[in-house]
């Protein structure tokens, strides 16, 4: 359903430059620019500990109405006390000036380093050009600003029809450390031309990270900076899209394809990652505890160390669902590593079939599935093994 | 207040062997008996998948008089069904018959992989010329036993003193990996001569537990095969020490001393860790609150690894305090690597003091202070590093 050679939408453009705020020179600020305002909404982090520019923006898109985000690399701009905030506006401020637009209309986000103050006249510098740099279908650009540890550029794209009126929703993300829900060093930020209700915006965007982002993760870290913003300026011309039609339907199995493909994709590139892998529990006594029993399975250690070492560790698993606090009847478990059955009530099934589990941990990407046999609970959690790389890169970051 | 010297308690004797459970022929089975039996209490892990020898054990300790301990290395006999239990039940039978002591007398216990079937002949070829090994003053050879991955034998012991009456408290314990509350892969054993109470000996043990074994993390996973038992033969002579008196506080102080050495054992011995690293929360709403944000710290991957790349990394910390769901003020926490105070007021104190905490974290063995300034909250918990060795041995340990 998703694409990933979409570069952009209706009325929406971009730009990025590197304006010196990361050591590397590498690029480090962007701009979203949506014409005119679009409606908008926002998922942010659920650290206490919360960065300048989440309490900035928060309310701001709270408002529900957003033109520009203005995002930056290099510098998290958290735990920098009341200086943050004030950079955090300086900043906003800037943009809207460059802009032409009301500086309340201007979200601002950042991601990399803790605890350093925001260099503010590297901003002052960058902004009048980045402006005139703004250019439709051109989305990477912005992708690659945005990136820390990332070692790859994350945009995801879909089409739509709403009242006979073509729509586009496209995505770009940043994260590979510090992921897991709720949200991580996360950034995500997607722009559709559709026209949405507002009490559709805000409910679309919310089951959709759940279904995606808040079902990751990498190493437990939840960070303080994270935040998801969804910007719709109707550009496409269809009647607002309402809770409950189909149209709304169809455009959240859209818009869940494409944050749920922007998330493997940061799995896919978690910090030292080898593999990625679905743990999909089934037959809970219900979704919730099936995402506990998955969740605690795909953050155990052990379990993403095995995975590296390509050990069909079954034992490691079962003692994960075991802890997970969601209800098991030990004897019932059944768990299989892609379609190799390896436990049936609660024991192996013998050296054979483990074998040929191991063929199925040798590949990039596979599927463990934990059947708990009581009830219809199900839910999924994206992990990455636990790799040589993992430590050297977190051990490493800020020298 | 510990001593690593003492080899034994008055009427308890030990024995082990090499039985051929582990592969390289390391010694893999321990005796523990007492001349008379002993009063007991026990705390057995909390994973809801709970290995056979916990569920055939914790029972018999319940009813309060144990004799023996037989436990092996090599094997958990646990995901082993009902031929687990059966096999559990015939091991202890056979302690049992070669001590001449009823069967429900013998605890049994197992560390080492899940899932596989135990190898009882190996207990029966072994039991008997076991038995006939036993001699006091020798624990340590109970403490070789028992490891798994510990690179070295755990044991502390202390010295007391009731009614007039000399005693001892000996400890042996074994973990390196598998290490988090509520317990993980941690056997340990207690013995005292001391006469205690029927009703003060389960809550010294349970407070005394709550303090070491529950307040380290090595990698979060709990395991199915925990457990801690104290056993308490009366061969000093005192009159039976009850809850509430003078006595009792001295034999919980040293209690406390010889399990969290014992604790503290386990994460310097932590699976590749190269740091013993202790995280004290004080000013917390109350110390449940401040153990909350004590275990999100010494649990978080990002922490863990910064340690072991001696990076006086704050904002993980701050980070790590901030998902913990316990209250915070950012801008009332302070964090302090030893004496050296790294943030104040939720931020920087400057790179200066920054470089003088790098050298703190170079050091094996330091304390991480963070003080919430919101109430008299306090708790201490321990873990360590995580580096390459960590995921070497957990990638590479069935292979």
């Amino acid at each position: 359903m998703t694409k990933s050679d979409i570069q952009g939408v209706a009325g929406f453009s971009f730009a990025a430059c590197s304006a010196g705020i990361k050591k590397s020179g590498k690029p480090d600020l962007a701009l979203i620019v949506s014409e005119t305002p679009a409606r908008c909404a926002g998922v942010f982090t659920t650290n206490k500990v919360v960065a300048a520019p989440v309490l900035l923006s928060a309310p701001r898109i709270r408002k529900g109405q957003c033109q520009a985000i203005l995002v930056n690399s290099g510098n998290a701009n958290a735990c920098t006390g009341a200086q943050g905030m004030q950079d955090a506006l300086r900043c906003g401020a800037l943009a809207g000036e460059a802009l032409g637009i009301a500086e309340d209309l201007v979200a601002v986000s950042s991601t990399g380093v803790i605890g350093a103050p925001l260099p503010v006249a590297r901003f002052e510098a960058a902004m009048a050009p980045l402006a005139g740099k703004l250019a439709e279908n051109c989305i990477d650009v912005v992708a690659q600003a945005i990136m820390t540890t990332d070692s790859f550029a994350k945009v995801s794209g879909a089409a739509g029809e709403a009242g006979g009126k073509p729509y586009t929703i496209l995505g770009v993300a940043k994260g590979a450390g510090m992921i897991h829900p709720n949200m991580a060093t996360m950034l995500g930020f997607v722009m559709t031309d559709a026209e949405l209700e507002p009490a559709f915006i805000d409910a679309a965007l919310r089951g959709a990270v759940d279904r995606s982002f808040n079902s990751i993760t990498v190493d437990r870290d939840t960070s303080t900076n994270d935040m998801v913003l969804l910007l719709a300026n109707g550009k496409a011309g269809n009647p607002a899209i309402a809770v409950g039609s189909p149209e709304a339907q169809q455009f959240c199995e859209r818009l869940d394809a494409v944050l749920l493909d922007l998330a493997k994709m940061i799995v896919r590139d978690g910090e030292g990652a080898t593999k990625l892998v679905r743990i999909h529990v089934c037959g809970a006594k219900d979704d919730a505890e099936a995402k506990q029993a998955a969740c605690s399975v795909a953050t155990s250690n052990l379990v993403k160390t095995a995975f590296f070492g390509e050990d069909a560790n079954w034992g490691r698993i079962i003692a994960a669902v075991g802890y997970s606090g969601s209800e098991v009847d030990p004897d019932r478990i059944e768990i299989r590593f892609g379609d190799v059955s390896v436990v049936r009530h609660g024991v192996t099934t013998g050296a054979e079939l483990e074998a040929k589990a191991t063929e199925v941990l040798k590949t990039p990407e596979f599927t463990v599935t934990v059947d708990l046999n009581l009830g219809g609970g199900k839910a999924d959690y994206y992990t990455s093994d636990l790799t040589y790389d993992y430590v050297k890169i977190n051990a490493d970051y800020r020298t």
